[in-house]
């Protein structure tokens, strides 16, 4: 025993990088004392001697850690998602007690958190999911905290997560999401937007440049200029620095020198495959997935890299007038990613009998993470004036901004088109778009076909029942059995 | 017992439309004497008295149809997918001996046809999880069947498979496609090219009939015209009749009366979400499902109606040029749909260790299947020219398709850009094969955000080694070790 008996408020397990930074964020706010422990006691000394000020209480085992907090204990777990997470658990559920409280602040998947807290629920102690975003700097200096878990863990945690959170226009990025995998399905989501932002942003940057011929220091100012508007953003600030960075060893654009092919972690594949079971077409979102998948396939690549493109050459005619053109695709097409986002949220909400708040979703998202931008407050106030919004597009501050986009969107898919440049993000979000607005839609030829050939019947316009053609036989019409 | 001890040669199980289809298939085949059994005996009395030509052999329980069948035991399982299957299984297991063969002919996820593979082997059991492909007409008259499970079972299963297969060409549209789970995983994959086809089919139909004000019976002509070329299939002949067909009760074409919300199956949503455990970007699928789920969305669409559209009327100035470039756009994204499918067929043979033949797969897709098609020959002769082609769509042939396609196809994605007719296949499609064809990709700068953001490094162009820039410090490059 090391004498620090049950004076910590909270303690951190795991203390890699994200873990020993949100230990450090913890431990300078005002009330907070820190328990640490890692699987090596060595880290754990490193990062006591590394940062003194901090006033860490050091824990060699988990008997000796779970001795240091005062109780209701509360622990966080930053160790990388999977199997190590279940480990830990195992442990900390061995010396916990009922009331405990057990946080994950990994990547988790939302399906693993509600399988966790349905066991460790067994025990009476308390666990909770918490997506956390805005990395490594963001866990230091204030993160986006989305928990999940149960009311009464809320009461303990809410006050500490708030402590350390990310502030935005004077209110902490924290809100307790729902029960159980709530907060990590909502950081999934997260992700899920943030790889639709980002390439939507790469292909905005590779029109301009193809199409203008700027360099990429003129697009950075181009970006720290649109960073003044509607866009303003994180995601848009950094592109803007990184466009301006220059290599060192060759002095060329840096973004010319990084290798093509992007890298993913799972989390933007996550978010399509649930809204595959939840029936949402998060399209923008898929399409951004499926680019970084195919950067990544130099092979494939090489081999269609004689593919002809377009005969003629493309030219752009005013170029400032492109610009604007590209910069107001981006936002419609940004615009159409959040929808489908929230739609995600709304049936993953109803699917696991979540309570979420959409307005406060949009909220907690406007400091410390990834996609933080001010266009969030637009969102939040949307869903404050509808609650029941059905789909984000639609609400007036949403359809006046894709009204005064759409004629230049649709300029700026078609140079694409022309141009051979590709803009999967901007053209599926378009479509998206025309989709969801068309009066009527060709799915109706595709449940006559699957009619024909499947006997899966289809609803008629003018009555209720369902039908099916007699397509093999006489084709006559019968009313069916909705079992197909 | 009903005196029929070890008659038959094969049995099957589950009585409904599909499967009693199959057990008369089965039954016209010389050679074949096929034992019945269903849940509910009555139901295999009336498929009896309905079918006396056929000389089933009924049995009213699971011990009276194993003793009903000649060694080693064969039977089909023709039920619902899902927990049904399991609990016919366990009852075969409990009357059939080791070297007897159960397979599993119905929709099932190829994972769990792994998992039922791997329990059912302990037994001494073959357990073979088959697609059948072609609906209730397909199993009546000649499906065309992707069988997995071991090499022995396919000794016995073989020749009774192709006994009933289509045939196409003269050969039988069967083949052991690879180990256990490998039939559904390619049954999926052509399912999942079927979505692709059909909603390309239906953007090709809107197109037409918006640009050109063609009647359904006009375009019914169009499709029929069609059938005579490359685009030579069973979905584009079926395509002609639904248009072609006219309502009773109304006097309007029947594709008017339908009710335009899709339904889907799973089948189509397994496949993307199998490509993005895989990391193969199956983009023309994953858009065809989502075209599906956003038509199924009332309430968003009658919400959305009134988003404007552009302001411009759009004009087709030559209707059978356009109808060209239409045909030709369908074609072009077409290839890109089956090569997209083709990919995961080679990623999900290398992740399980699955020896599948492509050109087989192509072959025996070519009758009794729903994507049943002329083309299909085209992929056979191209992975027998080059059975490494890293991606179909660079084969010659296809290449020089794509080439001849085109310029047609980007006209046809400017003008539903221009017109605000929703083509997310068509523009999906063409992006792909921009990106693929691409000498470089913004991913380079998704790479650069990356780094910013979450420090995940990146590659360079010009030498081995993984790098970060300190972003946050003084910006100079570092080697970093390949972690994150």
């Amino acid at each position: 025993m090391s004498g620090n008996e049950a004076q910590a408020n909270i303690g951190v397990v795991g203390l890699a990088v994200m873990g020993s930074n949100l230990a450090r964020n913890l431990a300078s706010r005002d009330g907070n004392t820190v328990a640490i422990f890692n699987r090596s006691y060595e880290k754990t000394r490193g990062v006591l001697d590394a940062h003194p000020e901090a006033g860490f209480l050091p824990a060699e085992t988990y008997r000796e850690f779970a001795d240091t907090l005062a109780k209701p204990r509360t622990a966080i777990i930053m160790v990388k998602a999977g199997a190590g997470t279940d480990a830990v658990i195992d442990e900390l559920v061995k010396v916990f007690e009922p009331g405990d409280i057990i946080v994950d602040g990994g990547n988790a998947l939302f399906t693993d958190t509600i399988r966790r807290e349905k066991a460790v629920r067994e025990t009476g102690i308390n666990f909770v999911g918490a997506g956390i975003s805005g990395g490594e700097e963001g866990a230091l200096n204030g993160p986006s905290i989305m928990p999940g878990g149960s009311d009464e863990s809320w009461v303990t945690l809410g006050p500490i997560l708030k402590s350390i959170a990310a502030v935005a226009e004077g209110e902490p990025c924290v809100t307790h999401v729902g029960h159980d995998g709530a907060g990590h399905f909502v950081k999934m989501i997260h992700n899920g937007i943030e790889y639709a932002d980002m390439q939507l942003i790469a292909e905005a940057y590779d029109l301009i440049r193809r199409g203008t011929g700027k360099s990429p220091a003129e697009i950075a100012d181009i970006f720290a200029e649109w960073n003044r508007g509607e866009l303003e953003s994180y995601l848009i600030e950094i592109t803007a620095e990184v466009l301006r960075q220059v290599d060192a060893a060759t002095g060329e654009p840096l973004v010319d020198v990084i290798l093509d092919q992007a890298g993913a972690k799972g989390t933007g594949a996550w978010t399509v495959q649930t809204a595959l079971d939840l029936g949402i077409p998060v399209s923008g979102i898929a399409e951004a997935v499926f680019a970084r998948s195919l950067s990544s396939k130099p092979a494939q690549r090489a081999a269609a890299a004689t593919l002809p493109g377009p005969s003629a050459a493309w030219t752009v005619d005013d170029p400032d007038a492109f610009v604007e053109d590209v910069r107001r695709a981006l936002y419609a097409s940004k615009i159409v990613a959040y929808s489908q986002g929230f739609d995600e949220i709304v049936a993953g909400a109803a699917e696991y009998g979540w309570s979420i708040q959409k307005g406060e979703i949009a909220k907690i998202w406007r400091g410390g993470c990834i996609i933080r931008a001010q266009f969030l407050n637009r969102i939040t106030e949307a869903y404050a004036d509808d609650p029941s919004l059905v789909a984000l597009l639609t609400a007036p501050y949403f359809r006046d901004a894709l009204a005064a986009s759409q004629e230049s969107w649709r300029r700026v898919v078609v140079a694409a088109a022309q141009a051979g440049i590709p803009s999967p993000a901007f053209s599926s979000s378009l479509a998206y778009y025309d989709g969801l607005r068309a009066d009527r839609l060709p799915a109706a030829l595709v449940q006559g076909q699957r009619d024909f050939f499947g006997a899966h019947t289809y609803k008629r316009v003018d009555r209720d029942g369902t039908f099916h053609t007699q397509w093999s036989g006489d084709r006559t019409e019968i009313e069916a059995q909705d079992t197909h």
